[in-house]
């Protein structure tokens, strides 16, 4: 069993600070949107979010959105052999059930994360797909007990997807980390919680880049797309 | 070269026969949309498209929206070893120039997408990145000459994305063909255009993921992420 986590994510509700700006107002009320929980978007909140603290790696749930479809369509997920988490920027973390069907809709996404943050579980009815709770990243890390971390960050050391998928592959409980934000890197605190730190490209790759790259491999590694022929009928 | 072409797409104005519906006028005045040139989006005109033919396989912009990231963030198109095209379910096709950063956000997406079936092309002043034609998936084929076309779809024949992806990397100017639609299959025509029929996993895989199998598999098959760390200084 793998474990993803898109951690340090661009995901959060506007903060209080910049709630009043007309800009966030505007948003507000053209949508009919509760505005204790709208989740700040840097296409619509470029302007009030001028004033926030590390803005660059703020306000960006498409990536989130993109990051979690590529993992839960993978056929590694579809086999229920990863389990995915997102870590935010303000340390909550939400437990993705692997059954979850999220909206391909970007703005019913955006809808289900505000009723996340609001409600801290989704749907209410039934068993929850999505739990949002306050935790650290060492938190969770702590909880999962993995056998090794595995950091992809640019600041890593060079290493093909492929290589570093059989390193995983030869674990019992892998965790890989993924950074859920569009710029910079993770903070020495989170890079601390890793065991190694991987670079599977030179360039910088979008998030969904990244985890396409390494759950691919990973798949290719524990010779999934073989096994899935000779358990699976076609659908 | 790798082609891919995200073909018989779910991307498409509102047809004509609809335009007057309640449920795309509503739409229309809420977004403050050209009426002319709205993109039919199931997520907003489910009940207006309830009398239109194949309209499972319609409606969709965000497969497209998906799956272009995904080709465009690839390490292979970053390396300009990739050329995309859209070709749509109304024969209209889409020239994707490598180099266009596509806009993250849905909506600004499908605001461009609108543009675009407006204007044939985008941006409008300097060199267009998104070229649109009527054209047909033959006579795309036709001039690309490809050295051979691979169609990926469930009724083709079982192999692994590293298997078919060793067997494109053989291929001076091969093919890909991926379905840009949600359900359903090719049509006869569109198979009677490739080579081969390749099935790379028996469930239905999501558009942008087997984009992704499909091209990470080609990267390793074609070595690219070590002669990336070879030629490219971190950025």
């Amino acid at each position: 069993m793998l474990t993803l986590i898109i951690a340090e994510s661009s995901l959060e509700v506007v903060p209080k600070e910049i709630l009043e700006h007309p800009q966030i107002q505007g948003y507000v009320k053209k949508f009919g949107k509760n505005s204790e929980f709208v989740l700040l978007d840097k296409s619509y909140h470029y302007e009030a979010m001028n004033k926030l603290k590390w803005k660059e790696k703020r306000g960006r749930p498409d990536i989130v959105h993109f990051t979690l479809l590529e993992a839960l369509g993978s056929p590694l997920n579809l086999e229920e052999l990863l389990q995915t988490y997102v870590h935010t920027i303000n340390n909550q973390v939400i437990h993705v059930n692997p059954k979850t069907r999220l909206p391909r809709n970007y703005n019913r996404f955006v809808g289900l994360m505000e009723q996340l943050f609001q409600k801290s579980k989704v749907p209410l009815e039934k068993q929850p797909l999505l739990i949002l709770k306050k935790s650290s990243l060492k938190t969770l890390i702590e909880k999962i007990k993995p056998s090794t971390t595995i950091a992809l960050t640019r600041l890593g050391k060079p290493s093909t997807p492929t290589k570093t998928a059989q390193k995983l592959g030869k674990h019992k409980n892998p965790v890989v980390l993924i950074g859920g934000f569009p710029r910079g890197h993770f903070t020495t605190e989170t890079l601390k919680l890793s065991n190694e730190q991987v670079c599977i490209d030179p360039s910088g790759l979008d998030a969904w880049i990244t985890a396409s790259r390494i759950l691919s491999s990973y798949e290719e590694a524990i010779n999934l797309p073989e096994k899935r022929f000779s358990t699976i009928k076609k659908t």
